[in-house]
């Protein structure tokens, strides 16, 4: 976070950050006075070239050193709400997460698997322009993937995978490529489910009797889609010019790709959702954490991709 | 297959070819002279430097234009069979298999999901020294990854990972990566099923009730293998960096990092076997196929791997 703003102190984009002041000042091994708290999103703009603006909502003081597990994770969900409610009401941009480790949300009694499906919680009761997301995507380098399920148990998966489902999500990716990305005529690729997209039918048939009609109502709405392709070859370098997103079905599927290719670069996006939402995807780093050793790339990455998509939205 | 011989003709490994010789010849674009019968394998290494050679077995001439699939498909089977048999027998060091289509196989009546099984059965009745295989491996660039599963549908996946299978395929790498790649002490990672390995059970519990016991087995049995890891984070280059073998559990667990590192070069290797099995790993390339654009990388790679797998054992 702190080599994010010093990166983007004076380009921009301008952001400020919501939590525990002192937690962000102490991430500054050398010159504490660079974070600044603010008490208003408009006063983030006028400060952000000599301090990091921090806004530390009441309640913010429980994540202290020393505060039980359960108080730590209220006050997480407590940032999480209030820098959604300042994207809602047009104090911010957009929404850049940082990543946070689920188990200790889970034992303070999140009952979200990620914070994809709490900000769709957070957002219902909004309008959304055409098909309503939440569809999770990751997008690094030459890659972006979009995914029909997420965190589903991979036993869960097959028959979580529908025809209305991969409908539903190809819709919000096709849509969000060109509202969110400027790209007029999307590409979509989608994955197949089993091994060599099922050989016919030979290794599965879910490409045949769910993903099938899928591709055919989607094209007879105008989206342009390939037929279930094998997933092995669908993320080479040639393979990936092809397209500009992949739809994939399940969770490892999009995500191996992405950080095979770019494991520190990559962003997750939320698509489908009435604020603009973004988090850097390397996971949680418990072992650099504090350090100084974290890798900005992504976070300067999910900062930047926000704010034009923000752009895009609004020109 | 003919690029493959170009390259190796001056410094070897020699090979000939197990099939139809009018077919193999007209690949030849130019200068079909370079493609000759041989009536016996030991006739390979003389003619190597001057001609690509070629063992026809009766019934080869099925294989001709015209012919019905099913004898084509039964001609195919025909020439795995022979080419095994030299292995056998010790007039071949191994076997490299070329792609094959398997729909024209399995509407030959051909039984097996795969060329592994097949070459599997074919050996079941010579001893194997160790844990007995097949054990599917790809290697590609600095990654191998082996599969618990092979061509099973995404559905079927779950039930069969057992405890018992990982603990076998885990010993079968273990062993081939002494053996047959002359690593003294192979460190194995192995992937998790679910979406972040489980997240401790949040997200699916096999990680817990199946892995972990295979994991304590192994150890016990001086295996040295990681706890199940997140199948994302697992394949970028610091990661590869940390084993010599990743144990994956489904096909496209797998094949999506060899093939999304590697497209053109991944080698397909069966471990386990009393024969040495290689085979180039990118498809059959239907659309270029008699083309001359085939990149002979993989081949290339297969062939030599076969040699110094076989040199390995035979030290």
């Amino acid at each position: 976070m702190v080599k994010a703003w010093s990166a983007l102190r004076s380009s921009g984009p301008v952001f400020f950050v919501v939590g525990h002041c002192d937690t962000v000042a102490a991430a500054f091994r050398r010159g504490a006075t660079a974070v600044e708290r603010i008490g208003a999103p408009q006063e983030a703009r006028g400060l952000f070239g000599k301090a990091l603006p921090v806004f530390e909502p009441t309640g913010a003081h429980s994540f202290a050193a020393g505060s039980s597990e359960a108080a730590r994770a209220a006050a997480i969900v407590d940032w999480i709400e209030t820098a959604v409610r300042f994207a809602r009401d047009g104090r911010a941009s957009g929404v850049v997460t940082a990543p946070i480790a689920k188990a200790v949300l889970y034992e303070g009694g999140f009952a979200f698997p990620g914070h994809t499906e709490f900000l769709a919680e957070l957002t219902q009761d909004l309008p959304v322009e055409g098909e309503r997301g939440p569809v999770m995507m990751l997008a690094a380098k030459d890659l972006r993937v979009a995914l029909v399920t997420i965190h589903s148990p991979l036993a869960a998966v097959p028959a979580a995978i529908t025809a209305e489902r991969v409908v539903r999500t190809a819709r919000v990716v096709h849509q969000a490529l060109k509202r969110d990305f400027g790209i007029a005529e999307p590409r979509l690729a989608l994955a197949g489910l089993n091994p060599h997209a099922g050989e016919g039918g030979a290794i599965g048939r879910e490409e045949i009797e769910v993903l099938a009609p899928a591709v055919d109502q989607l094209r007879a709405e105008g989206v342009r889609i390939t037929d279930p392709k094998p997933a092995d070859t669908l993320f080479h370098e040639e393979a990936r010019a092809t397209y500009d997103a992949a739809v994939c079905l399940y969770h490892d599927q999009a995500l191996i790709p992405i950080k095979t290719i770019d494991f520190w670069g990559g962003v997750n996006l939320s698509l489908g959702l009435p604020i603009v939402r973004t988090s850097p995807d390397h996971g949680t780093g418990f072992d650099i954490a504090g350090k100084g050793v974290a890798r900005p790339d992504s976070l300067i990455a999910a900062i930047r991709m926000a704010d034009g998509i923000a752009a895009r939205r609004a020109a």
